[in-house]
């Protein structure tokens, strides 16, 4: 494998000194870049573009030809692994994510097995291959999944939803089914990251897309402690290096010492969080990914160097901070104005790496 | 005025003394109800019905008849003020609220009055007028309001959001044209509430939706500031008693403390901060509203009751706790479950308030 060129992003995780804040952006492979739209024009549907290991190249490393991002992230979709279990995922023109079959009984859950990375799923290793071969060492290569929680929401609401009712109707009604299916899940996703990482990927990131709209308690046994388990299956060496793991609950703002215990390398925090505050929680235990909240590239470029700037003095002196939006970028967002973010992190995080 | 019967609602908030915890639900008059659904398509749109106070009053009622609660809340929508602004609102099925006009301009804001209460907005006095007549004492009436900010972002956006564009643009581009708009609609968020506690509310609730989609200092400056600057303008006392603020911002569990120094006498939970928790961090500051996750009562009555016993035990011995969902009630819900979930909070409520 090359060397890498660039490794800020593999060393704040680690909280390794850098000599300025590394960024990359989530959804920096999307709907706001022309290029992209163009490609998945060609490509036809959204999951042929994910399905395509060249393609999935070609989209992942787009972002990387206009801006100076310290690393890339697979292009992929977060619901290939109840799609490799046989859900038949499908999209809907502005309806989001749907499932031919919906998981809603224990017959359903005991139906399901653990896909094989390299077999329902080695297109998405495919991918990683191509991708690595492709980036020749510029910058790192970030695998993801979504966490067992929340691909567990999609398996069983058979799509989006905004009020969790099957789901969360198993979880107070029978929460051993709910039990029962988390671990299937957390397996597979166990699997999947760890043949990523073989494959090629230096990083992992576990999304959770739907931790925060659980209560507390509900966070803690049925999301957390699953992703818990995913930390503890995976491969965290390779290439002579460690692989750093990055949880992240959209909305989990409350529950960040609770994360950091997992044994993660780093948490991600949406913009409703103070990254300071977040810092002074969770001491030197985890790196922190974040935070500025994706609308501010709406405003104009003077705006998002004074946003970027309060972020930065907020995180404060050190290494252990990787800059990203809160959630992923808006579709309408203006390309420059990343160009203006990507260039303000690097210049006015210097300082802070003195 | 009639004496009231069950003061128990209005004690709790004030942290007084009470025989057991009182409770009410988020949109207790609404589609989970048929009598509700009767009444609606009797009305035509769901504008017809907030403006005639007659059938306002009959839907407000409707769950009192079934349900043992403590308190009536008037039917009526957060968006009255904006339309009585003349942005023109309405409802396109399936779509949420949407305005004829959206305010984005110096121009658009300087346009805008603050609305006569006993004027444009009549109907909604109206309509209170009629409740207190009608409840002819049984329970207190809860009047209330959107919060500045959440009224400004269907102003601004021209009806609902998921992403805020316009109004976040403007946030962190033109923040002083912002903070202008928000002026005018506190002025108008504070008359009108003031005009329902005249008309006889007894108790007023603001309802900051979308408070928690904003980053904690742009949270502070653009949403909490105007939500204090209406309660320092608020009638506090009427009929001889202490008209009791509830100050409720959705996904604000981090910044209670906050939002407790207001003046506000109560503050609302959603579900995904522990009661327990929060008493701790508000201390004898304010009272707590809520705050079970409303799709609990997608569970077997069994089940509910396992779940109000946690969040009564939570809360702890002593007044200030004001049962409630951590939001509004969901469509589906079978009617018998409120049944069972009231029924629950009154009777395991009791040894609490020994």
């Amino acid at each position: 494998m090359t060397t890498l060129k660039n490794d800020r992003f593999l060393r704040a995780l680690l909280r390794e000194p850098v000599d300025t804040t590394p960024i990359w952006v989530m959804r920096q492979a999307g709907r706001y870049l022309p290029e992209y739209r163009a490609t998945r024009a060609r490509a036809g549907s959204f999951m042929d573009l994910c399905k395509s290991p060249e393609l999935a190249c070609e989209v992942t490393l787009q972002p990387l030809e206009r801006f100076a991002l310290d690393a890339a992230i697979l292009f992929s979709d977060i619901l290939t692994v109840p799609d490799a279990m046989g859900l038949g995922l499908y999209f809907e023109e502005g309806e989001g994510p749907r499932f031919q079959q919906a998981i809603r009984s224990a017959a359903d859950i005991d139906r399901l097995g653990v896909p094989d990375p390299e077999g329902e799923l080695k297109y998405v290793m495919d991918a990683v291959r191509v991708i690595r071969r492709e980036l020749a060492g510029r910058v790192p290569l970030i695998g993801f999944s979504g966490s067992p929680w929340t691909l567990a929401t999609y398996m069983v609401e058979g799509g989006s939803s905004k009020e969790f009712a099957h789901i969360k109707g198993m979880l107070y009604d029978e929460p051993a089914l709910l039990h029962k299916l988390l671990g299937v899940i957390a397996d597979s996703v166990t699997q999947y990251l760890n043949a990523q990482i073989a494959a090629g990927a230096q990083a992992a990131m576990i999304f959770d897309t739907w931790g925060g709209a659980l209560a507390p308690e509900a966070y803690r046994e049925f999301s957390l402690a699953y992703m818990g388990r995913v930390v503890d299956g995976l491969t965290r060496e390779a290439e002579g290096r460690r692989v750093p793991v990055i949880l992240f609950t959209k909305g989990g703002g409350q529950w960040l010492e609770e994360m950091a215990a997992t044994g993660c390398d780093a948490l991600g925090l949406d913009w409703t969080t103070n990254i300071g505050d977040a810092r002074r929680r969770v001491g030197d235990r985890v790196a922190l990914q974040g935070n500025l909240d994706p609308a501010v590239l709406y405003a104009r470029p003077e705006r998002i160097r004074d946003q970027v700037a309060k972020v930065l003095a907020d995180y404060g002196q050190g290494s252990g901070h990787v800059f990203n939006l809160g959630h992923g970028i808006h579709q309408h967002i203006d390309p420059d104005h990343v160009t203006a973010l990507v260039d303000a992190v690097h210049e006015l995080g210097r300082p802070y790496h003195a």
